[in-house]
């Protein structure tokens, strides 16, 4: 299984064949003071360089998003996908709880979008579903509803396979869907990983559809946080998760998504990794025949 | 399932209930020469500072080995065990490809040792067996025989099947077999990381036996180790390895067990993980007071 995403320059296939596909998440107001206060004021200067910095760190898309209060969501959301789409030739992701920036977002973007995102709540279905139909996107599914988030991994398989399968009876196929199996703060629900990668085994298996994860939120409230999360997502990775929406910009976790696709075979011939990782000081051929004479190091 | 090794002074427990286990590797003259010249002169001096580091990083077990060309290996092998059980309490690891040494360590040993190792090949089980069932130890099965390291799944668990069917001969029960599922270079073998957890989902849900792993094989040849070997284990905690012969005095691969222990539930409280990763300075009330009216980080 796998989803397609697209701009009119570029083709983005999520699955588990396929390298680990980042979605950058920094253009999203939400926790940035400073940049919510540009848009409030209809300065997009960083968002086109959030764009530009992403992708240049290695994000296949873009998360999107325009949530400030007192703003018109819509509108703003509809600048910025026409603005990122001038600068940057990814797809992107459309990001908003209201259902008309939504819409405005999607039939402002050329090319297929994701869309972010829907629950398993009915009345979000059916407010969202359509638009997803309408405009050929593809949706990520969270699997959470009406009741929240449930610790039992088979409500939260039930909450997946819902979303699928409304999803199917707006004719919308199970390829378009990306479902997010939802990872808790692991300092505040212990073992938070294991239930994840539980919960994120059965949706690739039982339900054969593309995942995707937020890569910080369970680092939250504990130091070390960058560390937690190239663990995460590593593990994530080798359970079966195919995307997620992060930061490319955090080295350490960058790096760990590319030791990931080596380890899991997406990799060819390690160029990624290596071209990221190798020495800052090319050696010689001069160096490296004295060198391998003198004695290991102890 | 879990293994059960023992010092007379602590016990450790392998499973994948428990924290990860990290059997420290540098008590090994193998690529380490100055080591080996030492020891071939009988100084000692730097097992014993090997030793203390290790377990004060964090060891949980220590591996012992003495292969050195010409040296009485046995006799060194059975010093070395005693030397080190006089320094640290922790179980040992009893390393040797020579039988005699095998013996030799274990007699010198005091508590329930891990042998490392076995493979399937026939001669090896007769001779290896017989030595772990009458020291009452517990021994690592390594996935290859007579015919090498198979690329099939199919033939890896067979020879696991092999061996621990073997030890039943012997009146070992699968308790005391840890099965290395065996991780090849990911820059000779292309996913060797997906292949490893492959078969150790196999080995765990099949067999039903604890698992172990060497933690540097897999980023031979390549840069950037300490990051792959950080990444390969947090996966193959995340895939059900219970344990790892490995060096614990790499902060960022010993940082990365952390990480996984606290993802997998292992880390109360993340008592372990917020104690190594707690900010340099930890900030007074004030400090901290002040700083959040400061406006965010852009």
């Amino acid at each position: 299984m796998e989803t397609i995403l697209a701009s009119p320059q570029k083709e983005v296939r999520i699955g588990v064949d396929h390298p680990f596909v980042i979605i950058g998440e920094r253009i999203n107001p939400t926790g940035r003071k400073l940049l919510a206060a540009e848009l409030a004021v209809g300065n997009y200067d960083r968002v086109v360089t959030d764009a530009l910095a992403q992708v240049e760190a290695g994000a296949h898309m873009l998360d999107v998003n325009a949530g400030i209060p007192m703003i018109d969501e819509p509108t703003v959301l509809a600048e910025i996908v026409r603005l990122v789409q001038s600068v940057v030739n990814v797809p992107l992701s459309i990001d908003s709880s209201v259902v008309a920036a939504l819409e405005a977002g999607l039939a402002a973007y050329q090319g297929k979008a994701l869309v972010n995102s829907v629950t398993g709540e009915d009345a979000r279905l059916e407010a969202v579903l359509p638009l997803v139909k309408k405009y050929g996107a593809a949706v990520i599914g969270i699997t959470n509803d009406e009741s929240g988030i449930s610790h039992d991994p088979e409500v939260r398989l039930a909450v997946a396979r819902k979303i699928i399968e409304r999803a199917a009876d707006y004719g919308i196929p199970k390829a378009d869907i990306v479902i997010d199996p939802l990872a808790m703060p692991v300092g505040a629900v212990p073992g938070s990983g294991a239930i994840f990668l539980g919960i994120t085994r059965r949706i690739v298996e039982e339900l054969q559809v593309t995942t995707t994860c937020g890569a910080s939120n369970i680092s939250f409230g504990l130091p070390g946080r960058d560390t937690l999360s190239a663990a995460f997502l590593t593990m994530g990775i080798g359970g079966g998760v195919t995307s997620a929406i992060m930061n490319p910009l955090k080295p350490e976790t960058a790096n760990a998504v590319r030791a990931a696709n080596l380890l899991m075979g997406h990799d060819d011939n390690a160029q990624a990794w290596i071209s990221a990782n190798r020495p800052p000081e090319a050696e010689s051929g001069t160096e490296r025949a004295v060198r391998s004479r003198r004695p290991r190091r102890e």
